[in-house]
């Protein structure tokens, strides 16, 4: 099987100032392809490090793809860098010079002479032209070995990706089929399922993979075959895939790989139904989940966040007496909010949330991480009490994640 | 200086499926310990390909952090690799099995085999307690290189870290300080900030280095410099740093290495006053950001996210009239959206904003990326129109973050 490893270059990922998201959706791109990625590495603009993660990768694959380190500033020496690995020297490339010039015409920005240096690429590479940005990508190759140098801008990257990198290597190998199926469950622990499906793990065939991925409060099960018989492999696979369904039915949310977002998206589209949320304490984040999926305004119609007293009262009718005797985090005002929400914002279904994410403002009998989350329908709210015991971010992330999944199982069970 | 290396194992992290967050967050941490990281590396759940990386990453490095691969299901091989690797047997951990236990009766959950195999570690290794869930980190020492395993479930590789490993490294290093100072500018591209401060960098002692990291629309300078004597580093950092900010004062955002929300937060607080927000094709994620932040109710009394005509209506107060014959993309939809949450949230100064975030929904005089932005307070609004051509996420948050320093420079411009 072809194989690929991925560097990327830049302090700011050595340093952590930045996270590295290119790695991830270049491997997801390149498995699609049929190209296993067996290794990532990320150096610092340091000439040897970079140097020798060329030489080092380019022993564990056929394929090396390189990003970052190609912006129009001093800190970046990767060109140079390649120019004198692949044993070139710089020249200017007609086409990225063009597109230089069209797209600073285009933004009517003064173009200066460090902007016209991007369209120089070494003479020995095939230049790969970038419809997102100034800096050209380009192709060496080496010792039977492909390397393709891109910028770490991601949406210049992913440009670069889909219109020539994946059509070229598809074209230069004989690629196999890779195939997964994975399925998200809820409420069940990581153990507990693995002792589930111990037989039929024990029982998988060999070829076929098995992968647990827990991650906020849901295990994601992965199955995973490859090969050049394309119908044999995704019957083989989707034997086994069915089997595991039925195994771990009663905690299933989905069987393809989709956030919970997604799945209450599309339960809602297929009941040709509305929903709206009112937020405190998860401040916008499920709104903001829920809007991330393009053409969400077919089942979302808009949340209130309501962070203080009087957004609570003035927009989702929250009683002051309620807020006063029982706190903002209590079963009787996360149903007001709900009730409110249902009100003003006219939908079908709604969440409503009102928590202590932390670090401060936790209570001896409300915990940092103690959250009420309502759902329901105009004829009945549900109210429940959770707690998470993570930092801020993660309990956001938890509360969020369970109040969508609350949601999806009432409308399951209320239709 | 002393240099380590970091390993994450894990298959989903080769095809793609999680983006790693763990490597950043440790570089950051060893950072500040004075450790410089000079790689990162990730490898798939494979017995050779797990002890190459070994193997390499000591040339490199005096310590090797690992994480991942250590969860209770089948698909993890690291423990029993890294008892080879270093030349022990597998033996129960009485600290570690006393923790399954206690977890396990704390979450009032059957505890099973699997669980009770977590608290094994190589006999050749100095255990590492977890008290944030059921595996065990070890500590392993060869050939004078310093190896530590750890979880890859993040609060738990978090915990460990700040616990112990970094706790140990000191101990057992002289370390250098590693002193970093950096500020963000927003509204100017990162060739133009070259050329402005060219003179600058060229004139820069060998020992501080400058980076430029763009993100978002905004682009962070960094300046670096390292040393044993902390107060002489910091004062030599600390005039260059002056330097910088009066060079770039003109789009100068903030000189801490702080998002664009924590700046708008920090300048409410300071100013005792309060903000909301009015959010159509952004969904809640401005609600988002600002509530990220601990402590943000303090400034933030909520949003209305309006994503249907009807909440924009009713919980806004936005006339149908305008919104039939100017559209909801509009500067007069959007000046009436942060009238009316301005009048219905009750804050000092509002974001409202509106617009088309793709892939769908595009016009031929409204394209994908368009949005209007309008902030204020009572006594004016000031609305704009902008315009992004990325995917939906990151038209959200550079529309997000716009809109965030548009009402930063109007609370500027009119206290």
């Amino acid at each position: 099987m072809i194989q690929a490893t991925i560097i990327t270059i830049g302090d700011e990922l050595l340093i952590g100032q930045v996270i590295d998201t290119n790695s991830a959706w270049m491997a997801q791109e390149l498995n699609k392809a049929g190209i296993r990625v067996v290794r990532r590495v990320a150096v610092g603009d340091v000439w040897d490090e970079i140097w020798n993660a060329l030489d080092e990768e380019s022993k564990h694959a056929q394929i090396i793809l390189i990003t970052g380190g190609l912006g129009p500033t001093a800190d970046d020496i990767t060109k140079p860098l390649l120019c004198k690995y692949f044993g070139g020297k710089l020249v200017v490339d007609e086409g990225a010079k063009q597109n230089v010039i069209n797209i600073f015409t285009k933004l009517k920005r003064p173009m200066i002479e460090r902007n016209l240096l991007q369209a120089e690429v070494p003479d020995v590479c095939t230049a790969i032209q970038n419809k997102r940005g100034t800096a050209p990508g380009m192709f060496f190759n080496k010792d039977g070995k492909i390397f393709v140098s891109m910028p770490g801008v991601p949406h210049e990257m992913k440009g670069m990706m889909e219109d020539d990198v994946i059509p070229h290597l598809t074209k230069q190998f004989k690629l196999p089929v890779i195939i997964h199926r994975t399925l998200f469950t809820a409420g069940v622990g990581e153990s507990f399922l693995a002792d589930l499906i111990q037989d039929f793990e024990e029982a998988l065939p060999p070829q076929i993979k098995l992968a647990y991925l827990p991650n906020y409060g849901m295990v994601r099960l992965r199955l995973t075959s490859s090969g050049f018989d394309k119908i044999q492999i995704e019957k083989d696979i989707e034997i086994q895939f069915t089997q595991l369904q039925l195994l771990v039915k009663d905690y299933l949310v989905t069987n393809v790989d989709e956030p919970m977002e997604r799945v209450v998206g599309k339960l809602l589209l297929q009941k040709n139904k509305t929903m709206c949320t009112a937020e405190s304490c998860t401040g916008g984040y499920i709104a903001h989940l829920l809007t991330s999926i393009p053409g969400s305004s077919e089942f979302y119609d808009g949340s209130v966040v309501s962070y203080s007293y009087g957004a609570k009262e003035d927009l989702l009718n929250v009683n002051h007496q309620t807020l006063l005797t029982k706190g903002a985090v209590s079963e009787e005002v996360v149903t007001e909010m709900a009730k409110g929400a249902l009100q003003n914002i006219k939908s079908n279904y709604v969440i409503a949330v009102s928590g202590i994410m932390g670090p401060g403002g936790g209570l001896p009998e409300k915990p940092v991480g103690t959250a009420w989350i309502a759902v329901g329908s105009k004829e009945k709210i549900a109210a429940q009490k959770v707690f998470f015991r993570f930092d801020r971010a993660r309990n956001i992330q938890l509360t969020a994640v369970t109040a969508l999944n609350l949601l999806r199982q009432f409308i399951l069970q209320n239709t």
